[in-house]
Parts: structure tokens; sequence; C-alpha cells
């Protein structure tokens, strides 16, 4: 037997394992072992035995050993626009600034480095899969592939000249294209697809894309009901909320991924949960662009699966799950004058498993058990805002941050060492995307 | 002349200045020269003359330099119980759990540690001031001192033994020694009194307190109308809503501080503006607490001074004002469905002179201003959530955390350099208080 024999990729040790399982085990001193990018042991450490011997081996410093974090929602281009327009009613934000610059300075080539931003900045905050809807939707799979994450991506359809697709009539055609293009092509990407809205996208695109999608069972990503008065106008159009317009003309089931679902009545959520549909609840952009609340434990109550996610952070501002987390778990107990809503433990699970069964890679991700993808992250607490520590899934949710992530395993490769990128040159993409952002900031038209 | 002479104590150059003055000037390329813990000057860097000496020069790195965030509501010792417990109603988290361990763990020695802990998770995340209010407030006062941070500090006052005041007849009394004991000390404290609330104190109580605080000069802090259980109760016993029975008996005056003004109608906001009362909001944990949403849009319209805070970490569960900010800024736009609702500049304002307006100390810190106390923070904004860069307000309200938060100066000590704490052991005060931690978890009586 050679001398460099290992039994494992990657061993991880001296940490707290929070599985996310079914039964929620917490394992003290546990190890983790990875082989082929996939758990291949997980267990308390027995002292009485020699540590399994690894190709690497990551000592977790006492700190949290869990799930990588699934961000059910983005535009990830658009940290491009990131703080560029704030604080403005929503057709103003996106007239007179969003779609303006999004016509100017989209093409492949920009998409493809504010992806790497934006990956760089999801990794860096604990993030290991998202699930994404925008133009150029290749150059944003390309970038994904060089960081080594994981994706669901969707490429966008919508009924006006949109960036990348000036002919409306093949918006769907370019959708099919990508998903045949992407499917199968790595493990870390699954194609999909994403119509904008049910005001934006006819009831003849919207037809066509749920074929697309059952004949291929991409994910059928969809902003529903996010503002009051898309629900004004469809009533007024339609006789129907956009949810009963959506289920009449057959466009839910459980590969639908509706995102929003902020002006919902009790109607739409009766039929959300027998259609299965899957939700997105971006809680902090919703907030900040003043679109409303979703009511997101109505939804766990009816057994809807729900994920939780950033959006884009041209609304947001920033990709932090953590940051989502807190949110999430704080706004409800303010607003149903609840304390006991929305607890810790629950609000990670929609974070991880949660996000994993809303876009449909439950059976991959989303909890440390063997056989699964090797997605996890290990956050450090060993700083002041973290001690003491009593209860771990309180101290994810409502005292930790991105910042407090120190290494992330992606698909079995390790992304992330003591804070430091593995694998694309951020210094590079940083001063790449502030070169740009100083020409789109200056309105400079050559 | 000496070789070794200097222009300045110190000299930070390289950065964009958000002085928070009146005028909210912002300095490219800013220089910000400090003597005696004063600051001297203030000024764009003129490339054509040496930049001025100084015993300590600071590279800003092109981040952005501002003053110190203010965080106007804490129980510093509180860290002790941080998740402890959560997500349970309120008054099963008092009467269940912190008034249980509060009785047993909290003496001098135990005060002092934990505040060293806050302390440092402030200062690692941007706070130079705070105001508290709690019990054992000398070991309080001697740990900041020892941090060096600037505090105002409020000795408790409630009419049941509390800790370290067993004698209900001398809570008042207590609070007198304390002010005088720390009146003039050092620069960096000012002595206050806390009052629990008006229904933990009686009438007598509240006028000798209110008298103290008038002979004295010190900051009246009080917690008013936090849950709509307390307006009921004060309005059963004296017909009164919580403010205007403190109006009713002399409470209010421009050295009161209101703390939560969660459930108060407009007659209660028209009586604190006519009294010119400050007012502390404490969003985050309000929220966690489900106590509900104090209307600060409302204050800031009716002029009243409002600052943020955080609360006790046992209930918040952190003490990062960054993310204070961001709760405060997109709670109100969700509520009032309005995005143009507290903007980026405005609840850095309140996060700064704000909140120095709000505790009486407007005339020594919040801006960046010659003659003011020299507290400040440098923001590091080469990070990729913070990329690219358009509007230094949007990403220190909407996408920085404490964590970006590379150097401190409180007045006029560097006290935090490249992220590192100089003024005391912060390993020594984790794995004190872990070992405390491990006692008050196992309930362990010895």
């Amino acid at each position: 037997m050679p001398e460099d024999r290992t039994d494992y990729d990657i061993v991880i040790h001296n940490g707290t394992i929070l599985t996310i399982n079914e039964t929620f085990d917490i394992i003290d001193n546990g190890v983790v072992c990875i082989t082929n990018g996939v758990f291949s042991r997980i267990e308390r450490r027995r002292y009485d035995r020699p540590l399994p011997t690894a190709t690497h081996s990551i000592d977790a410093c006492q700190g949290i050993i869990m799930p990588g974090l699934i961000n059910t929602h983005t535009h990830v281009p658009m940290c491009l626009f990131r703080g560029l327009a704030d604080d403005l009613p929503l057709a103003t934000w996106l007239n007179d600034y969003i779609f303006k610059v999004e016509a100017r300075w989209l093409n492949s080539e920009n998409v493809h480095l504010a992806t790497l931003l934006s990956c760089a900045e999801m990794m860096l905050s604990g993030t290991t899969t998202f699930c994404d809807g925008y133009f150029f939707e290749d150059a944003v799979a390309s970038a994904v592939e060089e960081c080594g994450m994981r994706a669901v991506l969707g490429q966008g359809i919508i009924d006006f000249p949109a960036p990348g697709v000036p002919d409306t009539e093949k918006n769907v055609d370019e959708a099919a294209q990508f998903i045949k293009g992407w499917k199968d092509k790595t493990s870390l990407i699954t194609p999909a697809l994403f119509c904008h809205s049910p005001y934006t996208c006819s009831e003849k695109t919207l037809a066509k894309a749920r074929r697309l999608s059952d004949e291929t069972g991409a994910l059928f990503q969809i902003h529903v009901a996010e503002t009051q008065a898309e629900v004004t106008r469809c009533r007024q159009k339609h006789h129907l909320s956009p949810v009963l317009y959506l289920e009449r003309i057959g466009v839910l089931n459980p590969l639908t991924l509706v995102v929003h679902a902020i002006w919902v009545d009790d109607a739409d959520i009766e039929c959300m949960a027998k259609r299965g549909v899957r939700v997105s609840v971006t809680t902090e952009s919703e907030m900040k662009l003043a679109s409303g609340v979703a009511p997101l434990p109505a939804f766990l109550d009816r057994g809807i699966a729900v994920g939780i996610g950033t959006d884009g952070a041209a609304s947001n501002n920033n990709l932090d799950m953590f940051q989502e987390m807190g949110f999430a778990a704080r706004l409800h107990k303010a607003i149903l004058l609840d304390p006991t809503v929305l607890g810790a433990r629950q609000v990670l699970t929609l974070a991880t498993m949660g996000g994993a069964e809303a876009i449909g890679l439950a059976g991959e991700i989303g909890s440390l058990e063997v056989g699964k993808k090797a997605d996890l992250i290990i956050v450090d607490t060993s700083k002041p805002h973290l001690t003491p520590l009593y209860d771990p899934f309180s101290h994810l949710v409502y005292a930790a941050s991105g910042g407090d992530v120190r290494v992330v395993v992606i698909n079995g490769r390790i992304v992330v060492k003591n804070r430091k990128l593995q694998t694309i040159d951020i210094e590079a993409v940083m001063d790449a995307v502030d070169d740009l952002a100083h020409r789109i900031a200056s309105l400079d038209e050559t």
C-alpha cells in the first residue's frame, strides 16, 4: 500500500455538527468525511481511535459545521447596480434607473464579471447554492462554474425586448436552448427558466414556458403578487388574483417556484398548497422596496415548501443569507405580535433544507447526511458577538453574520479557507467591477 | 527643534470623510488630524503639500472615515445571557429565565467581566459611545474606562429588591452615589440614572429620581410604552397612557430619554414633542420580543430627537449598530408601504448625530467637526459585498456590517487597529465568559 494512501478526500473535525436532518441531530465533537464530492461518514469523534486520514484535514476550531446556505432567489449580475439608486418608489427605481442601466450595460462580458463578484460575496458569507433568474444566463452559468458554486439558473423570459433577447418571439426558445446546453453538463449547475411575471409575460408565453418546464423537468421561476398594484391590475384584466390567474392557465405545479407572494389571500394560499408549488420569500429586499410583507408563517402552516432568498443586490443591498435569516425571524414576530413565530431552528431550516426543497434539490443538498453532495460551511464562534454560546441555532439566526464563515466546501471542493477565496482572483474582479461602475456612474456612452 | 516633533497626535488620510455636519459634507481624499483627543483639522488633502506629520499616521485605504456609531440603549452585562432563551413570550422570558439568572449570577465581578465583552463587541463593530442602564453600574463604569470607550451610564432604579440594591428605599440614593462618584471623573463617562419603567417605579420614586436628574443634570432614562399590556394596565390604574401619566407627575423634560415608545398615540407624541424629551428606538430587539413597531417616522416628523440602539444582547442578540440601522431603515418602509421613508442618509444620521442629541452629547460627539471629541471609525470598503460603491450612505445602511470596521478611535486613542482590539485582552475575556456561561447553563449553584 503506498504511503500516501488516505481514507478520505476531506476530513473535518473538532466542531459541533448541525445536521439539519429529519431529527435535527446535533453532534458534538463531530467528524465529517468527504469522498468524491459526497458525504461518506458523519459521526461523533471516537477519541479511542485515530482521526481518519485524508488528503485535506480541516480543524473546525470548535466552531459550527453545518449545511451551506441556500439562497432561493437572486439576480446575481445586478450587483453591478448595488446602491446606484435607493429609497425610491418601485416604478421610479425600475424605469428611471434599473431598466436604463440594464439596457445600456448588460452584455455577456459584464454579466460574467458581475456574477463572479456575486458568487464571491455569497461564498464568503456561507451560501453554497443559489437560484437565479436573469438574462445572458449562459454567462452567469460559466462564471458560476468557474467559481465552483452550485446553482439553479433560469434564463429570463419576458414579453418585451430584453438584454440579449431582442426578439420576444424567441424568448422561450432561448430558454430552451439554455436548458439544453447546461443539462447534465456539470453537477454544479441545474438549468431552469425564469418567467418574469404574469403581467410581463402573455398567457401564450406562460403556457409555452410551462410546457418547456414539464418536458425538461426544469424549475419554472416566476415573480407573483409582489405589489398591491400588480394584484389590482390583474383583477381588472383577468377578474382573478395573480395566483388564481396562473392556476386557471395551468402554470402552477410542483415545478413552479413562486417568488415573493406578498399580496395573497386565503384562496391563493389554498390553491398554492393544493398545487404543491414552492415559494421563495425575500424579506429584506421586499421591505426595502416597500412591497409589503409576505405571509410566510401562513405558507408554513399550510405545508407549502418555502425557501428564503436575498433577491438582487440592487434592491437588498447585499447577498448575506445570515442577515436574511435575521430579518425573516424578527419581522413576523413584530407583525403578528407573537415572539414564538418562526423560531431560530425553523428559520435555519428554511435557509437550508427548506431552500433545497423549494428549488427541487432536497434529495441532493440542504442537510449533512451520508450520500448527499458535500456542501458545508464552518462558522467561527470564537468571537465576542458569538460569546457565550448556549444554543447554536439562536446564534446563527440572531447574532452571526456572513463574516463569521471561515470555511466553505462545495461539492467536496474547498472554495473558502480561512476566509480566503480559493477559486477566483477576487481582487482582480473587484478592480474590474470598480472600473465598470465608474463608467456606469458617469453615464459614459463610449 | 527636536527631530521627532510632529504636528498632530494622529493623522488619518486616504479615505472619504462623511462629516455628518449640518450640511452633510463629504470630503474625498480627506485628512483628519487629532490633537489631545480632539479633532484639530479636517480637510481635503492638498497633494501639493506634504501630509501633516503625526505620532500615528493611519492610511484609510480609500475606505470611509466617519463618526463612531452611538448606541442609545443597552444593558451591556446582559451579553452573559445571549441566546440563553429565545422565541418565548416576554413574561416567560423575563420571569422564568432572565430574572432568575440575574438574581443568581449578577455581582460586581461578573458585571465587570460581561461589560468588557460587550465593549469589545461594540468597538469591533464601530460603536464608540453607548448609553446603558443596569445594576452594579459602578462595575460597568470601571470596565468601560478600562476599554477606553465613551458611555452614558445609568444606575438602575426599580421598586423591588434588585441585584446589588436589596433595599428599595435606597434605590435613588444608590443612583445619586453613582452619579456623584463618576461626575467629572473621566471625560469618557457621563453618569446618569435609569428608572426601569412607570410600572415598576412608584410615583414617589419617579419624582425623587426626577429631582436627582434636575439637580445633577444627569440623563433620566426610562422604558415607556413597550408593550400593549403595559398601556392597558397604566390606563386602568392611572386613567392615562404611560406618557401622559409621566407628564402628569412631572417626569418629562429634555433630560428624559424615553426608551421604546412603541404603543404611543398622537396625544402622547404631541406631549413628547412639547416637553422636548428624547427617544431611543431599539428596532431589532423590539421585533424579536414581538413588542411591536415604534412610530419612528412620526417622531422625526414632530422634530423629536431620536437615537437608535440595540437593547441588551439577551434580546437582540448582538450589539451591531450596522444591523440596527439596516432594520430601522427597512422596517418602516414595509409597514408604511413607502420606500422613501427613512432614507439611508437619515438613518446614518440617527446612528450618529441623532444618538448624540438623544443622550445629551450633541456638543461633543456625533459628527466629524473641528473641536469635537475625536471619536471616529474607518470602514473598509474593498470587499465584495461593498463593491461597487456609488453612494457611501447606502452602503453603510444597506450593505455593510460591523465586521467591515477596520479602525476605531475614541477620545483620540486608537482602540481598534486592523480589527484587533488594542485596549483589553479579548481572548482572556471570552474564555472567562465561556467558563461562567458553562456554570450558568448547568445551573450550578456552587
